[in-house]
């Protein structure tokens, strides 16, 4: 199956007590299109960016197998940028820039080489945006992925609330899925979110690994513990690409596939930290990812016999 | 093999949101010799009380095969006493009264009918007096788990050290794991704690799970996901004996057996917050128990087929 994903393409300069880079290649449809690219999934980005942005870093895309058709470029316009710190425990961060330029006005476009993409990841972006990407599809995708945030949260919950409620899966992480179901238990708060819509809830929980609920029953993954983590800059997308594009592959929405799907965007994202931006993903083989995959089998297997 | 378990045996009295409690039974040895005769495996306790303390208790324990000889009765003493008052998360607390009492000058005694425990479980307490009970062992034990806290890093680092000099298996929670560490990695701080001695570091992270490292592996295991947490108090310490005695009924001190171990720790862990003190433990069967650890595997089995 192919995979449509909307979300930003975008300029980063980034901060963590090991170093600090320029602008670099950013943007959550970046690391989902290179998740997909790994897995060997057809995926198609729709986005928009300024005059400003390299060619090369298209081309990166389009060398991978990216379909890029969707992503505008406004030639008088910039590109959105995200600049930020990330502080020494590398789990908290200050933002120093954010500049949204040509991402203020997105009008998201599909173009006809995606109509037919089935599975269908809605980045970050405000809900009235995702809502217009769902319209604009000729026919309803067979899955809708929905990642969203407490900025949302704050300042469109109606309007995320519509959203919500046309979505198969929603990916959030602890403190968000407290927030949008007013319960500090998460298996309370699953269930919340199950009534707003979504079949299945991602909680992610950042070092502490992910939740996956699905009709009373409950699937949980550690992260990967790791020596070092170089830079979490788009871990969580890289999860969510990792997590679409599987489901994309085995073309199948079943709870065991959810619960694959959950492994291989946490194995995904687990490169993602080890170095600065897309740096490490773009290395990244499939026979990688099977290894780490296997790792993550070898971290949580376990036999009792009483 | 027998469980030797040196600890406090104590009242509790608890404030939770969903109600209080006058002072009722608990202390760390208390909810390690249920969790080990839930196990069936022949536990011995070596503690101190006051002449307060009820002699239907003491018959609790004795009732379920826990060998008493150990726990001293001081009889013109008071028992040790801890009250606190849970936050609506039941993820924090506030201590509300800690009265030591007999414990201030607890002396342990090795009864000669313990002497031949092969797993000794050494409660939090001073690491002055967790030596002190291996070096009254007329033979070393051929497990010596530790559990201890920050209170002791703070104020006698340097005994705590030579304690954990001697230990097989650590178990500390992951700020403390940082504390005694220096390392914010968990992954870097299980190293240095490897050096300080111990073979096994177990790090507990509550609500979390836990992470149990050996000579370069890394097992994981989430908490079990729970729709209502009623009452903390105890969850550390039945974890802790469901641990000790899930080896002491194996046998055996390998990896996976710990693994399992682990496993076993936090399915009993898990029935101990479901009402308040030792109320939910006592009633727990061996089916019960068995039933619970199948959810663990339901939790975080998978399979990936790329």
């Amino acid at each position: 199956m192919k995979l449509l994903v909307v979300g930003s393409v975008a300029f980063d300069a980034i901060e963590t007590p090991f170093g600090k880079t320029d602008k670099i290649l950013g943007g959550a449809a970046t690391f989902i299109g290179i998740a997909s690219s790994i897995m060997g999934v057809p995926s198609g980005i729709v986005s928009v960016v300024g005059g400003d942005f390299p060619q090369e870093y298209l081309d990166l895309l389009t060398g991978r197998g990216v379909n890029i058709d969707g992503i505008e470029i406004v030639k008088d316009g910039k590109t959105f940028f995200w600049s930020g710190r990330y502080h020494n425990d590398l789990n908290s961060r200050d933002t120093l820039v954010t500049e949204v330029n040509v991402l203020e006005n997105f009008d998201p476009k599909i173009p006809d080489s995606m109509q037919d993409a089935e599975v269908l990841l809605l980045g970050n972006l405000h809900p009235a945006v995702q809502l217009s990407v769902l319209e604009k599809m000729k026919s309803r995708p067979k899955m809708v992925i929905l990642d969203t945030m407490n900025f949302w949260m704050d300042t469109a919950m109606d309007t995320l609330k519509v959203m919500i409620a046309k979505t198969d899966v929603i990916s959030i992480n602890d403190e968000e899925a407290r927030q949008l179901s007013g319960e500090y238990s998460l298996v309370k708060a699953a269930k919340k979110i199950h009534e707003m819509g979504p079949d299945f809830v991602i909680i992610k929980k950042g070092e502490h690994g992910a939740l996956l609920f699905h009709d009373g029953r409950i699937f949980a993954i550690p992260a990967m513990p790791l020596e070092e983590v170089f830079d979490p800059t788009g871990a969580g997308d890289t999860f969510a690409g990792g997590f679409a594009a599987y489901l994309a592959k085995k073309e199948d929405f079943g709870f065991e596939t959810m619960k694959s799907a959950l492994i291989v965007g946490s194995a995904l994202a687990s490169f993602t930290v080890e170095k600065f931006g897309t740096e490490r993903l773009t290395e990244v083989t499939e026979a990688d990812m099977i290894g780490r995959i296997k790792q993550f089998k070898e971290l949580t297997t376990f036999e009792v016999e009483v």
